[in-house]
Order: structure tokens, then C-alpha cells, then sequence
């Protein structure tokens, strides 16, 4: 076998022409998304006031195994794919361990993240279906500056609501998104009913993503033929990330790899839900058994200290209900954390895999991510945002576990963006002064005992 | 033949291992660097004080046709490299031009730009000199970041000395340096006599690579076993930068392609000279004739309006002189300006390319240059560095004329780099109140007629 680069580039002939629904060879299926009003299984047209019909389709659709990628979704997959497989020599030797690492980096465009691959497919639908604009919300900006691009490129107006702490955090963020023609709000605002509500409560509410996400959804039922668009948590964000695990098992075939542990940081869940696809279908198919790992934040631990029940997607409860891992719509991590990894649920397929043993999740506090985003930093000569540096330090965790076991195993991480606009985290944690935060049971319980009542559901 | 690609990236089998000297193809050689202490031409030796051994030689060796990279260069090069060309049918598109446009994409990395392919290569000589730390100045920042990086992999304390206008602009550029473990100064400052000087005739003294120039070569000369490097001007810096044309000509070749205009920003002329080496050979050896355009800003017009002459490269006037373009090394841009490429002068391999007809230049103001970039961002889901706009602007000129000729020409320029440390400067263009600067005749006389007097030579 020819010595393995330290990055490798699928051509674009080799790139995946279909996104793959891990729904489809899923044994059990996720739970059904319910109605909140009727407290029935959503169908099709329920969701069509929010989302187009086209990815109405696809939210509810677990039967299709790969999905078509549209030909201008293809064209602007090529500004910026295949993203490059990367060995991680450098760190591999800092570390001194057997283990061979490897991480898929999706931080390679201007929005800095992989959430551009579910961005431009959703501008696309909206504008194939004649929409007069979208509305979304957005955490540190990634979301927001993704979908800003993919809207400017599809000639599509785009209202994005940022969290307000966020918004005033990072003015670059915003200027960005300026650049790209979007109009961006903070949030919570007094443009819709959620954010006055919430500012009557607090007028200094820092906001939090559950609650952006109310007021875009409101704006966008309000609004005349507008829709909202999510940037995670939901089933046709998994499927359209797809394309990062399909590229990744495509590019480890070609150097005759296989991943024995596949780690990813997990928020809402779209970029884990899209690296682990493949790997996982090759695990419910007893083709494989590789271990799939979720790091998410000590200070927003949902798989590994929420509830698996039915919960609103947002704080303002307005969205469909699932059934996912949550802490609770109310829940609202400490300004402390500077992580990202937010929100307060996790995707439903993701919850479906933890809860059914095919995946393990763990914890950290922050200044261990950092701890591990430096030394990856100087190593690779990549700074990572703090979200992708929770999968780092799982990385390195495992390497570390390889080296004192004396096992050469193959690991793969998700590397999903760069942490150019989180600056001020590192400064604060160079400086010394970063804290870390682990909520209490009692301040979990307190978010946690409210989750909705749904007869015959959840009493 | 094959559809080009959006993105060729070569294998890293593909790599060049060695970077071209132009200089050693050129029937005329650039005048030599001169000694200010003697007006002499340096031989090495003169330059040890600033500059370590192996560059030193790389400096003054006009012979030398290709200098092997040596294997550690490689290895970090292969964090990133190679770099994308890339095919703008976005942009061709938004343009209507029958021209075919390929630009080369250089920030792809964390520093955001070309400067760490000169970064790498002289952070390694230090540290095999056995150097104490190297010193060296920032404008924009973008090389500060890039030298910061590699002082980081290859373990070399690193001290910065950055414009104070962009110290106070860009908290998170300083920032990044932080985190890669560099000391970042503002310049000037009160830690060396240059510094102490120009702060007693004015506190309020912006700064200007000049100026930060003086103080990083100061505080070199001055230290225990620590010398200075450079981002760009330098030969030895058009050296390394060469592997940004070789990559190009090699990926145009694989491409079938052969540009007939090739476009690059020029503020010191690291990227330009990089990029077009080898197609200047062609061009020298009667191989091939194509046109090679650099792009300056209106408000820092070293070709368009400077002298060719012997000037100081830096305001302190404590380095050696070269016969460059210049605008005098007392000529600062009006902080009006934003766009970068603020360097008084121009690198010598340049200015004597364009004194003897091989290279054409032209001029623009900022709002020409914003507008440039905010199309091509649009439509390539690329933010450019302001910088790289200029080539941009080029690019889309020549495009244009294409258009009006009705003729098919392959056009190549040089994208440098990303614009996120920049969103102050996009905000103002958005929001309309961005001015332009364009120095009057007297303001350029000013600082031109204080070049210096050299006994024989410049009288």
C-alpha cells in the first residue's frame, strides 16, 4: 500500500451523487414527530406552514434509502467539496501513541463549518418551490454565515435571528452575514410574539438557541410565503450531512482503512448524525463494529444526563414535538460556556442509536477542550472551533487509551470547522480565566420536570 | 478532454520539492542590495547580523535555478498543501464572459493566506541555526498568524511587532498569535530606540510596516542569537513563494490549460513573485508570451506612481537599500485606507521585471476593489482577503474585455488569502460609508524626494 497522505481529496467524479437516509436500515425507527396541537404523529402537510414540501418529505421520510443530491446542490457542493480526509501525522507523534488518527475537516469554506452541506441543499428547495424568503436562527454563527452564503447564492432573502449573546460577542459574525445579504436580528427580539414575551420576563434574557428558533419559526408562519430552516436536531439535516460520512468511508476505503472508533462532537447532532452514517448502517447490518463515540459539553450534557422523552425543538414550543434526549426546552446553558454545543435536545436519530446501545456518549468541561484544541492547533497547524475540539479531545482520549493498551487501532474524527470567530474563548483560556461550568441535578431537574404532557404519551 | 474540475488539488506525490529562482533565468539580474554603512553591494556576511546563514545565501544567490525544500518544510506544507486551482464557472457565469477563469487558492489555512509557504521555510533555518527566537513585523496580521504557526510546530520563541492600527483593529488576529504562542507588540512602541523615536515626535503615531520593520530588525540585531524574518519583499521570500506558480503550472498543465493573463495583488510582491516564476521564465525564454498583471492600490501606487530607485525597506532606515519601486520609506498610507498592500516599495525581483516590459501594472481604489470582492464572494462561497480583491478586480477586468472582444482567453490569478480579520472594513462598504485615498503628486513627492544619496550610484 503507498504511503498514506496527510490529506487526501476525493476527485470530484468520486464525489457521493446521493445523500443516505440511515433511517431506511434503521431496525427500529425514531419515534414519530407529533403534532403539538393534536398530539398525533405529524403527517406531510402538518409541516408545510414551516417547512418546504420538499423537505417536509424527507423529515418524515424513513424508507428512502439515498436520496438524489440535485444537480445546482452538486454545483455548489464543488465551491468548497469534497472536504479533504486528513492523517493526523503530527499529532499522532506529539502523542506517541500506535493509534492511527485520522479526522474528515469540513472547516475548509467561508463559513467555517460543515453546516453549509445542509444549508444549500435547504436555500435550494425554498427557491425551486417559488418561496419569497427563509428565516432562521443561528447560536455563534456558523448556521447563520452558512446559510447566508447559500441563500446570496441562490438569490433567496434571509431573516437570521442570533442568539443575543452571540450577536454582541461577535460583530464579525454579523458583518459577514451583512456581506452575504442577510438581515440579522438578535435575539430575543421584539419583532415577534416569543421574544417580547421572553424580553417582558428579562429585558437583559441573553438569549439561547431554543428561543431563536421560536422567533424564526413565528416569522416565518406569519410571514407571506416564507419558511423557517434549521441548521441541526432535524431528520433532513442528518440526511443532507450525510455526505461527510459517505466521503469519509469512501476516502478510508481508498487507503485501505477502516475506522475501529468514530468520534464526533454533538450539539443538535448534524454533524455526528452525518459523519457516523455510514459506519452505523455497517454496524445495525452486522458488516462491521465500530465503536461510535459523542463528545458534548459537561455544561449541556443531554445524552449523558437528559431524559430520552418527547420535547418541543424549541423554547417557545411552538415546533413539532420529538423524541429525543433533552434537558428540557427551558434549558439554557451558563454564559460561562464558551464551548458552543448549546441546545438543549439531541437529534432524534442520534437519541434513537444511544438509546439502542449503538452509540456511547461522554462529557467535558471546557478547559479541557481547550487543553486539547491547543496542542491540536500547533500540531496540524489547523485552529479548530471550540465545538470540533470536543471531538479532538475524545480523539486523543482514545489515542491515549491505544498508547497505554499498546493497540495500533484506526480512529476517525469530525473536525467540523474553525474557531477564527471564537477568539475570545481562547484569549480567556490562555489568560487562565476560562471556568468550566457543570449545571447541578437540581438546576437539570429544574428545566427537566417540565417537559410537555401528552396523553397516552407521556403523562 | 476530461470537464475541468471546480477544484483540481494535486497529489502530494505532485508536489514540487524544490522552489524555482527566478532570478537565475533573468537575462538581467535585479541591481544588488547595497550596504548602507559603505554603499558596497552586501556580500553574505553583511546580512548574518539580520538574517540567518541559509538565508542569507538564498538572498544574494542569483544562480541557483531550484533549491530543494527541505524534508521538514515538506512535511508541514503537507498541513495544507497542496493548495486548490481552482475554476470560477460561478463567476464566469455572473460575468457572462466567454474568458475561462482560474484562480489559485492560498487561504485554505489557518493563517488565512500564501505567507505560511515563506513562514515554514524560515522558521525551519532558524531552528536549525540553533537560533534563540527570530523576530519579525505584522500589518494586516496574516503574517504574524503564518510565522506564528510555524514557530509554534518547529518549538521558536517568536516576537511580533504589529501596525498599531491594526493591533487596535484586529484583537483577534493578536489573538491567534496568542494562542500559537507568540509575544504580539504594538509598533510603534517604547521598546526600541526606532519605536521611542517616532512616539517622541508624534504619540499618536498609527504605525506602518515601516515602522514595525525597524523595531522587529532592532530588536534581531540587538538579541542573543535571534535574527529577523520577513513576510514578503525579500528574494528569499519569492523563493519559497515560487511554490504557489510551480503548484499553478503544474495543475494548468494537468488542465490542458496555459493562462494568457496571469493577475496577482502587489503590496511587497511575496504572492505575485510566487505566482508568476515559472510563467515569467516562459516569458523570458520565448516559451511563451503571456501577459502579467499586477494589481497595487490607488492610495499605495509604488509601480504606477513610485520611482525606481535605492530606497531603505523600512522607515528605521537600518536595513540594506534595494532598487525597487518605491514611494519613498517615509510614505505611510492614510489610515482611510483599509484594503492592505500598504508597503512603500515594491520586492526587487518585481520592479525590475516591470522596469524591463515583462510585467504591466495598474491601480484602484478600495470601493472598486470592495465591490469586486463582494460579487466573487457571492458567487465562488469564497470571502476574500481585501488584499487578494485586487486580483479579483484584475481578474474580472480582463474578463470583461473578453467579453467586448468576444474572445475565449484562459486568465489565472492569485487568490491570497481569506477576509475574516477584515469585516470592519466589509461593514464600512456595506454600508456605504467607505471612502477612497488617492495620494496627490505633492503628497508622493513628500516622501520621494527624501530617497537616499548614494555617492556614484544615486546622487
Amino acid at each position: 500500500m503507498a504511503k498514506i497522505p496527510h490529506r487526501l481529496y476525493l476527485t470530484e467524479d468520486q464525489m457521493p451523487t446521493a445523500w443516505y437516509n440511515l433511517r431506511a436500515d434503521m431496525k427500529e425507527k425514531p419515534d414519530p414527530m407529533l403534532n403539538p396541537a393534536t398530539g398525533k404523529p405529524c403527517v406531510e402537510e402538518d409541516l408545510y406552514p414551516v417547512f418546504c414540501k420538499k423537505l417536509a418529505h424527507q423529515e418524515l421520510d424513513n424508507d428512502t434509502r439515498f436520496v438524489d443530491i440535485p444537480g445546482a446542490v452538486l454545483d455548489m457542493y464543488k465551491n468548497y467539496r469534497p472536504s479533504p480526509l486528513c492523517r493526523a501525522y503530527n499529532l499522532e507523534k506529539a502523542l506517541d501513541t500506535p493509534a492511527r488518527i485520522y479526522y474528515k475537516f469540513e472547516g475548509n469554506n467561508t463559513s467555517g463549518s460543515h453546516k453549509l452541506n445542509s444549508a444549500i441543499a435547504q436555500a435550494y428547495y425554498a427557491r425551486e418551490q417559488g418561496l419569497n424568503g427563509v428565516t432562521t436562527e443561528t447560536g455563534a454563527g456558523q448556521w447563520g454565515t452558512a446559510l447566508s452564503e447559500a441563500c446570496a447564492y441562490f438569490g433567496l432573502p434571509l431573516t437570521v435571528f442570533m442568539v443575543k449573546a452571540s450577536y454582541q460577542q461577535k460583530p464579525f459574525r454579523k458583518a459577514i452575514m451583512h456581506t452575504f445579504g442577510a438581515e440579522v436580528i438578535a435575539s430575543p427580539s421584539d419583532t415577534t410574539d416569543a421574544g417580547r414575551k421572553l424580553l417582558a420576563e428579562d429585558p437583559a434574557n441573553p438569549g439561547s438557541l431554543g428561543c431563536a428558533i421560536s422567533e424564526a419559526v413565528e416569522r416565518a408562519v406569519k410571514g407571506d410565503n416564507v419558511r423557517y430552516v434549521l441548521g441541526s436536531v432535524l431528520n433532513q439535516v442528518l440526511l443532507h450531512q450525510s455526505i461527510i460520512g459517505l466521503e469519509s468511508a469512501q476516502a478510508m476505503e481508498l487507503l485501505g482503512e477502516y475506522p475501529d472508533v468514530v468520534v464526533g462532537c454533538a450539539g443538535g447532532g448534524s454533524n455526528l448524525g452525518g459523519l457516523i452514517a455510514p459506519f452505523a448502517r455497517d454496524k445495525i447490518l452486522g458488516k462491521a463494529d465500530p465503536r461510535l463515540v459523542a463528545v458534548e459539553p459537561a455544561s449541556c450534557p443531554s445524552l449523558t444526563r437528559g431524559r430520552y422523552a418527547y420535547d418541543f425543538c424549541d423554547t417557545g414550543k411552538i415546533t413539532p414535538m420529538a423524541r429525543m434526549y433533552t434537558l428540557g426546552c427551558t434549558f439554557t446553558p451558563s454564559p460561562i460556556h464558551a464551548g458552543g454545543l448549546r441546545y438543549h435536545g439531541m437529534a432524534p436519530i442520534l437519541s434513537k442509536l444511544y438509546h439502542d446501545g449503538y452509540m456511547e456518549a461522554e462529557s467535558v468541561t471546557q478547559t479541557n477542550v481547550f487543553d486539547a484544541a491547543t496542542l491540536f492547533a500547533r500540531q496540524e497547524s489547523i485552529l479548530p472551533a471550540p465545538e470540533s475540539a470536543h471531538a479532538i479531545w475524545g480523539a486523543i482520549k482514545e489515542a491515549l487509551r491505544c498508547k497505554e493498551e499498546g493497540r495500533s487501532e484506526t480512529i476517525l474524527f469530525g473536525l467540523t470547522g474553525t474557531g477564527f470567530f471564537d477568539m475570545t474563548a481562547y484569549e480567556s483560556y490562555m489568560a487562565g480565566t476560562m471556568q468550566d461550568y457543570v449545571p447541578t441535578d437540581a438546576e437539570l431537574h429544574k428545566s427537566m420536570d417540565k417537559l410537555p404532557k401528552i396523553p397516552g404519551i407521556q403523562e
